[in-house]
Order: structure tokens, then sequence, then C-alpha cells
């Protein structure tokens, strides 16, 4: 039976600024999104964040708290992915490197085009932050 | 690629008691678990569990709040399922249905044999509740 896959996402928000990464690759190729990608066969969820992040961004981070699950079957157009949201806490340079054809800090009241629903998220962890 | 399984499992509690069932199935047959299954492919996590729920102790449940996502891979002798966990509210008389055998409130300080993981997570949920 089909089943929905399972990713994670980590959002690294400090002074007002997040961290965001520019896709190298489809769906969304060359917009910007949070760090994230799928979860491997026998991998926490919390592993596989960090594991990500460090991938995509050059930075070894920690959990801070789980922010929420996203898992409308419309968000992702290569069909349906539930994806897993954390806060993180790290320091460091950022390093684009993996999927990730940049790495950089925006500024929260002027972000980018996004990838996916991760405006939603974001607004969610403003929200939360605030 | 094989890749996680992602299940939900809904907590009821009221006046200090907690909605189980008596699983008819393996794994743990016979032992008491949360409500609870896994997620359709196309269908919200939200809409799973309640569908769930609905179709385990005969009671149309809201959710109130997540919990938490449990994802030791670990957790479930049949291989690596990932479970997210949210504590609903609702009103009836629980009736067994589908996968459950029995299902009847449990006083949290007197808790059958449980299923899983499932003693972890309410302990997580009655930390939260305090």
């Amino acid at each position: 039976m089909k089943k929905p896959s399972i990713a994670v996402d980590g959002i690294l928000i400090k002074n007002n600024k997040i961290l965001l990464i520019k896709r190298k690759n489809e769906p969304f190729k060359g917009k910007w999104a949070l760090p994230g990608g799928f979860v491997e066969y026998g991998e926490r969820v919390e592993e596989a964040v960090l594991r990500e992040f460090e991938e995509e961004v050059g930075i070894k981070a920690k959990i801070k708290r789980l922010l929420g699950v996203y898992s409308d079957p419309n968000r992702d157009p290569r069909g349906h992915v539930i994806s897993i949201v954390f806060l993180l806490e790290g320091e460091g340079i950022p390093k684009a490197g993996d999927d990730a054809k940049d790495a950089k800090f925006f500024d929260l009241d002027d972000l980018p085009p996004l990838a996916f629903d991760h405006d939603k998220i974001i607004r969610d962890a403003i929200k939360l932050l605030k």
C-alpha cells in the first residue's frame, strides 16, 4: 500500500533573521526553503533534522523544540510528504552543501519567495517565538 | 528505498482517567494501547487520528493539541513506525470497534501493561497536563 513519505525541516532564527537554503533541485529549484530532507529508515526524526541541517548549511545544531507537523497532501508536488518541523539552536557561518546551492540568513520582515508551505511554517514559528 | 511508516495515536484524558483499547491483533495482541493506526496516503495527520479514534472507540473527538512525535526505530516490532501523538477532547461512552477488542477508561494511577512505547507517551502527556 502506498504510504506518505516523512520529512523534517529545521528552523534556526537568530536576531530576527532566519537561515534558509536555495534549492539546487526540483521541485522549487532556485526557490528558498528551510533546510531539511527525508527521514531515513531506522533514523529518529531528531537525528534526521540535525543531519540534514548540517549537510545543507554546515552547522551542527541542537533541538530546541518541536514546532509542528505539516501534512497537507498537496504541500509537495512529488506526492504526500509529511514534514515534522523543529526549532533549532546553533552557532556558525552557514556554508551551502548537499542539495543547497546557497545558504544565508534573511530578515524575517523581508523573506524571499519560498518553496512548499514554508511561508506558513515560518509564520507559525514567529507566532510561537513572540 | 525503504521508508519509515507513519502512524497516529490519540490521547483522551478525563477526570484522571485515560481511554485505552485492548489490541485485537499482533503485535502486542491482548495488550492495552492508545487508540490509533496508520496514516493513509492523502490524509492529514489530524484527520487520521480522529478517524482511527472513532473507528476504535466510537467517539467523535476533536484535536486539543500535538503532544509529540515518537520515532525510535525499535518502538514497533513490525519495523520503523513513527507515531504522531495528539491530545484529544470528546464525549461519549467508548465502544470497541475495528482493531480494538475492548475499550475503556483506566485510572492514570493504575494502568494495565501497555503496548509499544505507550507508557512513555502517557507519562509525557501527564507531565504536559500537570
